[in-house]
This record gives C-alpha cells, structure tokens and sequence, in this order.
C-alpha cells in the first residue's frame, strides 16, 4: 500500500481533513500520488492497487458520498477503458483525476451560480452551519450587486457558524448571529433557507449539520421555501439499495469537555432532513425537485450505479 | 425610598438575582424590610411608601409577572383590608408577605406533585433549560419508586442545561445531554416533553427560554405531548388588556465574546410557545387547558387583576 | 305594534340599516320610542308589548346577536326589576335602554384600546371587509405614535374594503389595497391579522365576511397570528344550545347583475372562521382564547343565557 | 358490607354490567339498597359504611368517572347535610341518590336535544361504536322531520356498532355500515361526526372506544367537525390532580381466540382522542370548547372536586 | 426587423393578445410572416434575423414560457438542420413552424382527453379563472355522457370567471358561480379541483391566475385532490437554472379605477402554487407527479434546454 | 378459445386464484398451456389468439396490473420479435412467459432483500394485511441476525393479519397482534411502516388493502416512515392516460353475513395512499420516491406504456 495514501487515509480518519469537498480531494490526490509512484507492471496488478486504496479509504468513514463517488469514478475509468499498456494507463487515470477535480470545482461554481439567481434584491436569508458552497453562491449574489441580510446560527458544538459570519462579513454582507435555538424567532423575518448538504440519500432526503432537519420544520411551520444547496456527487447510490446513512456520533467532549459522572452526553454530527421539507436542490443540474434526484444522477452521472 | 429596596432593586436590574421565583422572594423580602424600618405614620403615607417601592421595583425589568404580583398582591392587601392603626396595619402586611412565599412555596410543591404523576414507569422524559420546579416534579417521581430516563438540552448561550443535567446525575435519574439542535432526532425516542415558564399570557401561551417555541413544534411533528410545568401567579394580567410580553434582550457577548467587527449577535432571552402546542399547564390548580387560564385566574387569584 | 318599530323592522330587513352595531342601535331606539308612546297601563301589558316587538325584530334577520341581546336586555330588564308603576316601570327601561348604548359604545371603545396595543411599531397588519372597531383600534395606535401599515382587501362583492382603503388613507396610514384572492401573496409580507367578527359561536368559532376563513387558513399556513376584534355582545347564545348560526344568503346580483340564463350564483354573505385559527379575541374582558367564551360571557353578561 | 352491593361490585367487575350509564345505575341502586337495609345508629357508622361501599365499588374498574361521581355525590350529601336522625338522613340520600338517577336521565336527554340541532336536513353522520346517547340524539333529529344519513362502523372486537346499525334502521334512518379501517375512505362523504365518551379529562381530552382518537385525526383531515357527545358527569376530576386515565387491557380472546403460540394479542378497549381534534362536547350545558372542561364542571358540579 | 413582428410583439406588450396559446400562436404566426418576407441571402443572416425576432418577442413580457418555447424550437430547428439553401431552409421553418401549432393543438386536445377520464360520474368540479384547456377538457367528460357540477370563481380583478360560466352553462353544464373568497366555503362540496397553468418551474410549482395558490392550501385542508391541467410547453427551462418567475404586475385600474388619492393599489396577475399541494400535472405525457416534470420534459421535448 | 384458459379467468373471476402474484403466475401458465396446445398455424392467427386471452383475462378483474403487465409482456413480444415460423415462435414465447416468471420472482426476491437493509436493530415495524414480499423481506431482516418486533393489524374483513402473524411467528419474531383501529395507539411504539401494494398509480399513489391509507394519515401524524414494498409492475399503465384505479366492491356477507334488513353494508377491498405519505417504494430498482414512478418504469419497463 502506497505510503501517502494510508497517511491520508489516517488524516481523514482522525478528522484532520474536513468537509465533504477537502476529504474527496485529499483522497483523490493521495491516489494520484499513488498511481505516479505505483510499481505494478499489469493493469491488472494496477487495479488491484487501486481497489486496496479504495477498501482504505472507504474505511474511514462511515459516510462521504463524495470521495465516495470520486474514488468511484476513477477505479471505473482505469477499469473500463482501452489502455493496457501501464505507462499510458497511469498518464490517462491521473489525467482523469485531474479531470474529476477540475469538473467538481466547475460543478461547485455553477451550483453557486444559479442559486445566487434565486436571491432577490432586499431578501434575508437564513443558513446553518458553514458551506463553502453557499458562502460562494452568497458572495456571487453581492458580487451581482443585490442587496440582501443573512441571519446564521452559530451552529453547536463546533461554532462552524462563526467560520460563516466571518465570511460573510469579510464580504460586507449585513450578518446576523444567533444561537440555533433562536431559529424560530428569527426564521419569520427571513425570505428563504438555505443550506449545504453532506449526502443525498434515493429518497431525495438530504443528511446535513445537526439542526438542519429541524429547521426545515420550522422553515415549512412559517411557510419559507428551504432550498439545499450541493453539487450532485454527494448523492449515496448505496442508500437505492437498501442502505440507512449512518450518522456520525463525534466526541462527546465537544459539547461537554467535563460533564457530571454518570451523565451520557450524545454528540450526532448530522441529521436527516425530509424531502417533503425541501423545496429544491439546487445542483450543477439546475434546481431539481428532491424526489427526482436518482433520475438525475442516472442521466447525469450513470458510472455512480 | 427604603435603602434596602433600591439595593435590591439594582440587583435585579444587573441580573445579580435571577429565576421567577429567586426575584420574587427577593422583592417581598425587600418589601417587608421596608415595612419594618417605615417612618410613616397614616396609612395613606403607608400605602404611598409601598407603591414607591412598586414603582421602582416593577422598573427592574420589562416582564416579571411573578414578582409583579407578588407585589400587587402585599399593595393590594395593605389598600383592601380595614386596619387602619399604623402598627397593627405593619404587622398585617408583614404577615402577609410571610403568608404569601409560604403560600408561593406550597403551590410549587403542589404542581411538582401532580406533574410528577404524569410521569409513567419507563417513560422518557426530554426537557429544555433548567426549571426548578421541573427538577423538583422529576424528583418526586422519582421517590415515588418510578423507573424513568430524561434528555435534555445544554441551553445557549447560558448553558442552563448542564445545571439540570447535574441535579438529574445527582437524583440518579439516567440522564443524556445533547446540543440543542439536536432536540429533532432524540424528541423521537422521548414520550413526553416537559418545561417550564417565566410568563403566560391571556391567550394561554407560554414564555419560557429561547428553544421553547421551537421544540413544541418538533413535539407537535412527533406527536408527544407538551407539558408546561408553572405556579400560576407567572401569569401575567397585563397581557389581558393588551399589552405584548416584552422579550428580553440579553447581553450579546453571552454569545459571542468577540465577535467579528460589524456582526450583529442577537440574543433574545425568551420566546413565546403558541397555546396550541400545549397540551396542558401543570399548576397548583391540576392540570389545566392553556386557553382556560384567565377564567382560573380569576377564580383563584382574582386579587392579581 | 309601534309603527316606528314596524318601519325600523322593515329596513332592517330590507338592509337599508347595516352593520351589526348600527342594526342593534336602529332596535334598541325603535323599542325605546315604544316605550314612550305606549299606552299599556299594566306591567304585563307593557311586557307583553315588549314581546311582540321583540317577535318583530328578531325575524328581520337569521342572525343578529348584537341587535338580539340588545333586546333581550331590555326585555329582561323590565321583567326583573322591582317596578310596578307604570310610568316609573317606562322610565326605568328607556334609561337601561340608553344605559345599554353607551355601554357598548364603551365596550367598543375598550376594545379598540387593548387591540392598538397589539400594534407593534414597524407592523404591518392585515385585515379584510370593513369593521369600524377594526378601523377605531388602528387608530387608536396611529394615534399612540405607532407607524405601521395596513394591506387591506377589496371584499367582494360589495367592496366594502373600499370603505376601509378610504378610512386609512384618511388616518394618515399607510395602505395597500387588493383583491381577496391574492391575500396568500400578501399575508406573507404581514405580520398579524385583524378582523372583526359578526357573531360568536358557543364553542369560539367566528362567523364574519365571507372571505375570513379562508383567510384564517392562509394566516395559520404562514405563522401570522390572527385576531379577532370584538364586543362580546355579538356572542350568540342560542349556539350554545345547539343552534348552527344560519349563514344570510344575500342577493346574487351582488356578485353577477345580468349572469347568463341557467347559472346558479351564490352569495353567502358571511363563512365560519373555526376556533383552532384564531390566536385571540380582542374584546371589552381584554385579549380571550377563543375556547373561553362561554364562560367570560357568563361571568359578564349572564342574562344573555 | 352489605350483601347486595358485594354482588354488584363483582357483577361490575366481571363486565356482566357494561356501559358508564349502567354501571352507574347499578352501583346507586346497590347503595340505595345498602342504606334501606342499614342497621347503623349513627351519621358516623352510617357514613362509614357508605365509605366502605364507595372504596369497594371504586376497585371494580380503573376508570368508570359517571359511576365515581355518582359515588362521590352521594356520600358527599351524606356528609354535608343538616341531619343527624338516622331514619331521616336515610331517607334523604336515598332521595338524593333517587334524584340524581333522575337528573342524568334529563341530562341526557337535554343532551341529545342540544345535538339533534346539529344534525341538518340532508346531512351524513358518521359514527363510531354504540352511544346510547348518540342513538337517542339521532332519534331526536329523525323526529324532528329531519333526512339524514348515518355511516357506521362495525368497531372490532366487540362488534358494538352492529348494536347502533340495527337501532338506526330500526328507526328507519339510512345507514350504511363499514368495517373500521374504512374510516378514510368513507369519511369523506359525510358531513360531521358525532361520537360519546366514557371519560373526559381535565385538559378536555377524550377516552373512549378504541378507534375513536384515529377516527379524529382523519376528521381532521378531511375538515370535518368531530363532536363528542356526553353529559358532564363522565369527567374525571382525579386527571385534574395529575392521573393518567389508565386504559382498561381487556382479554386477548376477544379479538382472536385461538391465537398461535407466542403470538401477543393486544386489546385495549379505549384511546384518548387530543382536544385539538375536537370542535365541541355536546352536553346538558350545550355545546362547549373541550378545554373548558374544567370551568364548566365547576360551575356546575362543583361536589365532583 | 420585419414590420409584422413589431405590430404583433406591440400587441403582446399592450395585452391586445392574452392568454398563453394565443400569444404563442400569434409569435409563431409573425415568424412566419417574416420568414416569408425575409430578404436573407444566407443561412447565417437569416439566423440573426430569427434571432433578432426573438430578441424583440421575448421582451414583450416577463414570463410568457409557451411563446418562448415556441420561437426556440423555431430558431433551434432553423439553425440545426442541415439545408443551407435559403428558399428550401424558409420552406423547411415555415413547415416547421406550421407543424409545431398542429402538435400544440394535439397536445391540448390530448390533455384535455386524459383529464376528462378524472371526472367520474356524480361528482363536482371546482375551478378557478378561465383555462380553454379545462373549459375542452369538461366539454369532453359532458360528450362522454357523465354527469357532473362545476363550481367556478369569478377570478377578480378581470373576471374571467364569467367567460368559463358562459362557456359552462353553453356545454349544459350544471354551474354555481361565486366571488373568490367563497372558495373555502364551496370547496367542501367540491370532489376535485381542476385549473390551468401560465408557466410550470423546474421545481413543479405552478404560476397561474393570482387566487389558485390559495385555493390550493384550502383543497389541501378540505382533503380535495387539486389537478393542474397544461400542455408541458408551458414549462419554463429558465427556472432551472436559477430563474425566479416573475410575476407580471398589471394596472392597478383593473382593481379600483379611482382609488382615493394615496392608496397603494397591487394587482399581481399570478401567483405561484408550490408542487406539495398539486396531485398531479394533467399534460399531453399523461398524469404526472409535479416532481417529474423536468425529467419528462428532458424526454419529450430535450430541444427546450 | 383455450379451455384452460377459460378455466383460469372464471377462478380468478372468482376469487378462488387470489394475491396479486398468484393470479399473474395463473394467468401466464395459461397462456403457456394455450400456446403449447394452439392450432395456429400463422403468426397472425397466433397473435390474435393470444389477444383474445389477454380480452378474456384483463375482463376477470376491474384491476390486476401486475397480470395485466404479465400478459402485455407475452403479447408484445410475441409480436415484435423476428420470428414467423410458427413452432419456433411458440418455443420463444414460452420461452419468455417462463423467463417473466423468472424475473419476477428475482425481483420479489431482489425487493426483500434491499428493503430487509431498512430494518434496523432494536427496530419495531408495524404492518398491516398481508404481503408475501413483506414477509419475505423481514425473514430476511431476521436471518441477518437482527433482533426486532413487528406490530400487525387483523385486517379486516378477511382477517389476513392473521396469516402474516402466524408466518412471523414461525420465523421466530416477537410479534403483537392488534385489531385495525388500534393502529393509532400502538404506531407510537414503532419505527417504521411497512407494506405491501395492489398497484400503484402515475402520480405515485398506492392503492392497497383498505386501511392502508389511514394508517399513513396517523403515521405521518407520529412521524413514522411509512414505506411501500412492491415489485414495479404493480404499476398501472392506464393510470398514466386518465384512468381512475376503480376499487373493487366485495361481497358485504364478508363484513356481516346476517345484517338487519334494510341496512347498506359497504366493502371496499381497497383505499389509495397518497404520495405525500409515502416514504419510499422499496422495488427491484432501489428504494425510490413514489413521485418518480413513471420515469423509473420507463427506463426499466418500457414495453409496459
């Protein structure tokens, strides 16, 4: 096993790396590194290599669609394609994985792009959490000259929230903060709800930040549209057969560095928002009705499956 | 004005008393002291002083109705009965004062009685915030032999949760502790949600710490029923004739110590539940509908409008 | 049969008189007109008198629970009291009748005065039809140095939102004016909703233009609390005993004057707004749950059972 | 312990006497005959042996508030009345026990009278189970001249709605019968549903038949007004003090006499049906909001406290 | 630019042309004109030309999505095909052109064949506005020998209710007509809600005639299944890549011709009706989840993208 | 026409061939019996035999869509393939009636299989009726090794609730038997719902035994899952172009074999669930939202439109 993967590999594992888009492109670039060094001399023993890389990474965590799908995409693109000899080989998968980089961070943008269409001037939006993608598609919004409010939570344990509002303060955006049980308060003066996404299940349900499912019930109790924000690969295909995301449960002592003797304290890091709550996906496909998502995917990203 | 009034006065005013109940008892006693060093020598200069000390302490703070009518309850007491020597008109009010937190203590006993019925063997019970009358009701279950499991929330900014949490560990009551946001997933693993109130208004709902209002939505998604666990005299006889509870707005460095510069933090100390969340306020008188509370108010305490 | 009484009976039911309280007004000074011109010389005759003028007056219309319990009063008034003379007796009852009227002018004028402290400064209200309690009460808060908005619907089909477009404008509010069918668009930029009532049922329910029900649906989809503004007087206590309040089928050439040969029009002139909708009744006891009628009617006005 | 009230108490037990009114007939009627034959001397004795009567009959069931409060009234006339001289004070409670057999046959009678009202010409009743009093109400509409249909359901395990089904054709009214779980599909063509009750708590929730609180919650989806019929005497003044109505688990060969080995058959005879999903109680003081339950029950029968 | 293309677009501005099938047949119509008229030398002037049309159709208004479709498949088809000769490339458009208005006209035809199988025997219709689809779609279900009632709105401020009244009562179709805000009290009778459609969003919302978004919320409390009938031209593919549908606001004078001096009069022609509310999109595909409707259009019509 | 054939129809006619899969498998081997007996001689006088039992059987039943599917499949493979000589074709089409059978019951079993994945640990699942796919999919939960419950309902009229806990009992899973309306009670104490299906519509609703529906009202009232399990070709094709799923009407003598004279007994086999309470449909493809059924056929089944 290639030295620089199974470092990786640990750097994911001890959440060293964090986010769903930093953990696809360290595993993606450790394989990368992998494939230049790689001492294998048939594309057979190539792609035994590759799959072990896999069965490592995948080990790490319980969930994440999107290194998920990206290590995916490249075992599928050195197994189905026409090249044997191994130097050519390793020249085409390392270009393909250039390739899936490049096209994910195109991706991004574009989602950013057209949810930014959908603030209106004057509006306040709600978020949850810290997205990098709904930080980028707030900032096109500014750049397009609108003028609009963001009321964020500060998001417990992690204050993930704090990396938001300095963000959007940074981009001189009128920023207000709350603590997350300050949502229903605030959510009535706001216009929309907005959120990142950490999978996409068959069902169109989406597993995001503790809190997000219970602001989407708040969000429908005050009749605001709530709109997820993710580029398509976060989408799990093994949750069509059969599979229940598992929920991360995170050190305890985020919430409580020393609680009482006795005391379970429960520390999930996401949870699982219905789609009948969600008004919109919005994706590098557009802004897609949850319950059409596998559909989208198999027209979109059919080596998914 | 009485020296010791206006110390504790400003005391309340700087928060250096807090809780319902604390800032009640806090003001009577002040009254009393008052009553015993008065110089006035007619009742008319008697009722003068007392309705000074009314004034300054109702300015306190925008909404205690508990220390509110405790207050009105000594003023009117002292206006209504028909001694009118001096010192036997002292003594009758101090009495009173006396009679009243006696009185005050035996109706938190009461309703943490009856609520604590309500608790059935192998319930679990989630709670918000830290309520001492809920402590006392879990407690009375708990010596009443019962077998039964509580969640509760840690409560930003203040972390009220954790002193719930260890008076729970202290009972030993199996207890777990949790962020707030994370009240959607585990609400579905309780059978009952309970919490208490700083303030119920004419049309039956119910002030009570941020969080409240939004936990009885996700109550009312899962079908559990909410319980509201307050001695009456929380209720509030302003709110009748119109007047909007007033929401505290609390210091924002609770929050935030040093948020970026330009960001606005927000932190309302209370929200309103709607009484149509409420399956019923647990007070001295039983258990009762929210909407039925002016109508047992007046029955009860009629004094108070 | 008094002729004035005749002829006020014939114009209410001709809807030359209109508007619950000018309809209540109209009989109570017809009755006391009768009084003044009787020529009964026995108590009884002189009730007996009442009776049929009474008879008279509640034909004119399915439901008038203001004019009703106008009279009631009266009748009930001159049967309990002590007087036997009859002069004396008529005196007595023409100085209730007038004792009646500025009641409830007071009432009314109570009620305006607790519902405009639910005027928040930068609100923006709702209301639908025209109600001069719902008018008074926005000034009343205009007048407290309040600025707030109104949206107010046209209410077909007799466009009586015009009266209340004009009314505004004259107070100096500033206003919105649409047609009823775009209130969902609407309610969303609001923040309560106020109406005024046209009688109340035994069990909270609120029969008003047509239009308010549906209107309370959209307010309770949307989070906006929804008000009724009320004196109690339009309770109807023959719904209490199981009477269902008769909707008033108006002339369908309100709605259509020349509707093509072989179309049914309807016009009901009023819906059933139920309980559940409505955050509180605004009336002369102060801010009631709608559940509690029953009982505050009787602790207020028992000789209305 | 008097023989004939042993024997009534055991037949209560056994379920050879069913139905609140009739067990509440019975357990009068036993004391009645525990007072003729009497041998106590004194008010002392004599009470004590009502007392002893009352703690024997209250053991027969769990749950059985008519049969309780017709306990409770007439030991609490016993105790509060003027008279010493045994013969006397026998004749007076059993004279008092004679009146209030007499008083809750009017009630119920007054009872079906206020629904009949609500029941309009051309309407569809849905019902489920057998109510002696809905039965009686649905005659008192029927004579009245009134067309209307009834659907009712067959209500499994005990069959009881065939009960209903062959007093309504009986009486010559339509009536359609269904097996339970069609509830959703049939509700949807009629127009209101009249249940009764076998106990009403004190946040004015309802126990009765199993199948009646899922029968509400389609009602209100289908926006159809649900109303319980029952006189007042079934509210029980032990849930106001903290009980939880327990729910009588009756035996599994009902439902399925010969089930298979390790199969757990449950059967319990009543669910609660939530005030929120009931638009009124039909009652001898007509038709109030459930969560005026308590107000009522005071105003009216205060002894039940 | 061709003359007849400037009358018509002027005429689509000042709404001489209304209705979404006339303003598209009128924009294909002019087109063709041009084409015929054009004096383009090659396919690339001819192009522009096109282009240039479009450029000046499409600024008529805000959202018209079936004429935008329509000049996109024109342009689409002109510009992908393979003939560069210009009289055979002008044959081969008009054609074309020719050729898109039979499909549309089949298309109509065939939606309103599949919706007319949805109205059973016996049962009552409640529409909204004027749609010549669900007017075809009725006549269709009358042709086929059922029996059924329509309830229709009178759709202020224009009142096209009364042209589907007229074209009702023409068909020998049972019809009530009523102002818009009876729609809650109406839609209790109703079996099945059927409207049309000015333009469909990615996510399956509908925009159609200001009112049938709040008439969806009411079908939904009533448990009524709410039908939206529209040939899948009417979609709007700008939609999914972030556009909001704009809502056209048209003369306040429709509303109230002489406001008095200061009102603000809004008159919004549409609202926006959100997919969680619509059973189904009657189209020229069938019956289809609102949901689905990008994925069936990718299908059908994948030139619209 | 084939006897055996006949013979088939006038079973399922009458109900002796029942269960959806069964009568399929019937109808199939008739259709193969009859194609190993034919006299054709030409592939258009085969063609039309096969027509005339696919007239025959698609008679026996309002609707069966999975045998309809089944004999579609026969018929439209018999006429497109390329074969016309005569024995080879019967040999092919037995060929494919054999491989249809085949690849249903993999789909069942692939169905189970993925839907077993949803049954967590500790789970309690309640089910209503009885599905063969349903049992199939918790024996394979179970031979998983996981420990869970399952809560079913008897189903009434036919009692098929007792089929399923006596197959679940022999699989040696804890299981609580109920009657129907007990279903509000005890979904509280579950995690999930699971059942079967009968067919599903276009717009994804399902239509199954009859109570089905109102148990997804109360489990989304208690927030439970509720999840369909069923093999796509339940899906109904002509509900696609308009057609109503007519529910069949059984013999009332299920529901009461001896009912008074004079009483309308009423026994419907089915309701329809509505898409919005549906979770999920577990099929062969994935666990996928119900509101893209019609793409999801498409794309697997297309031979089925």
């Amino acid at each position: 096993m290639n030295e620089n993967v199974k470092v990786t590999a640990e750097k994911i594992r001890k959440l060293e790396v964090q986010g769903a888009r930093n953990v696809a492109i360290a595993a993606v670039q450790a394989i990368q590194t992998q494939i230049e060094q790689t001492k294998a001399r048939t594309k057979n023993a190539f792609i035994e290599e590759l799959q072990e890389a896999q069965t490592l990474l995948f080990a790490t965590r319980e969930t994440e669609p999107l290194m998920r799908n990206a290590i995916r995409y490249l075992v599928s693109h050195a197994q189905n394609n026409q090249i044997y000899e191994i130097n050519a080989l390793k020249e085409a998968v390392i270009l393909s994985a250039g390739q899936f980089l490049v096209n994910l961070e195109a991706s991004i943008e574009l989602t950013a792009e057209i949810g930014a269409k959908r603030i209106e001037d004057g509006a306040v939006v709600f978020t949850h959490c810290h997205s990098s993608t709904v930080t980028r598609l707030l900032a096109k919004a500014k750049a397009a000259g609108k003028e609009f409010a963001v009321i964020c939570t500060e998001t417990r344990p992690a204050f993930q929230g704090r990396i938001t509002a300095k963000e959007l303060v940074g981009l001189g955006i009128e920023t207000t903060f709350i603590v997350d049980s300050a949502a229903r308060v605030f959510i009535e003066d706001s216009d929309i709800v907005i959120v990142g996404a950490d999978a996409i299940t068959a069902e169109g349900n989406v597993v995001n930040k503790i809190g997000t499912s219970g602001l989407s019930v708040l969000a429908h109790e005050a009749r605001k549209p709530f709109y997820v924000v993710s580029e398509l690969l976060k989408f799990d295909p093994e949750t069509l057969t059969g599979k229940c995301e598992k929920i991360e449960q995170r050190n305890p002592a985020e919430v409580w560095s020393e609680p009482p003797r006795g005391l379970t304290v429960r520390n999930p890091a996401f949870d699982v928002t219905p789609n009948r709550n969600i008004h919109g996906i919005v994706c590098e496909e557009g802004i897609i009705a949850p319950q059409s998502i596998v559909q989208v995917m198999r027209s979109r990203y059919s080596w998914v499956f």
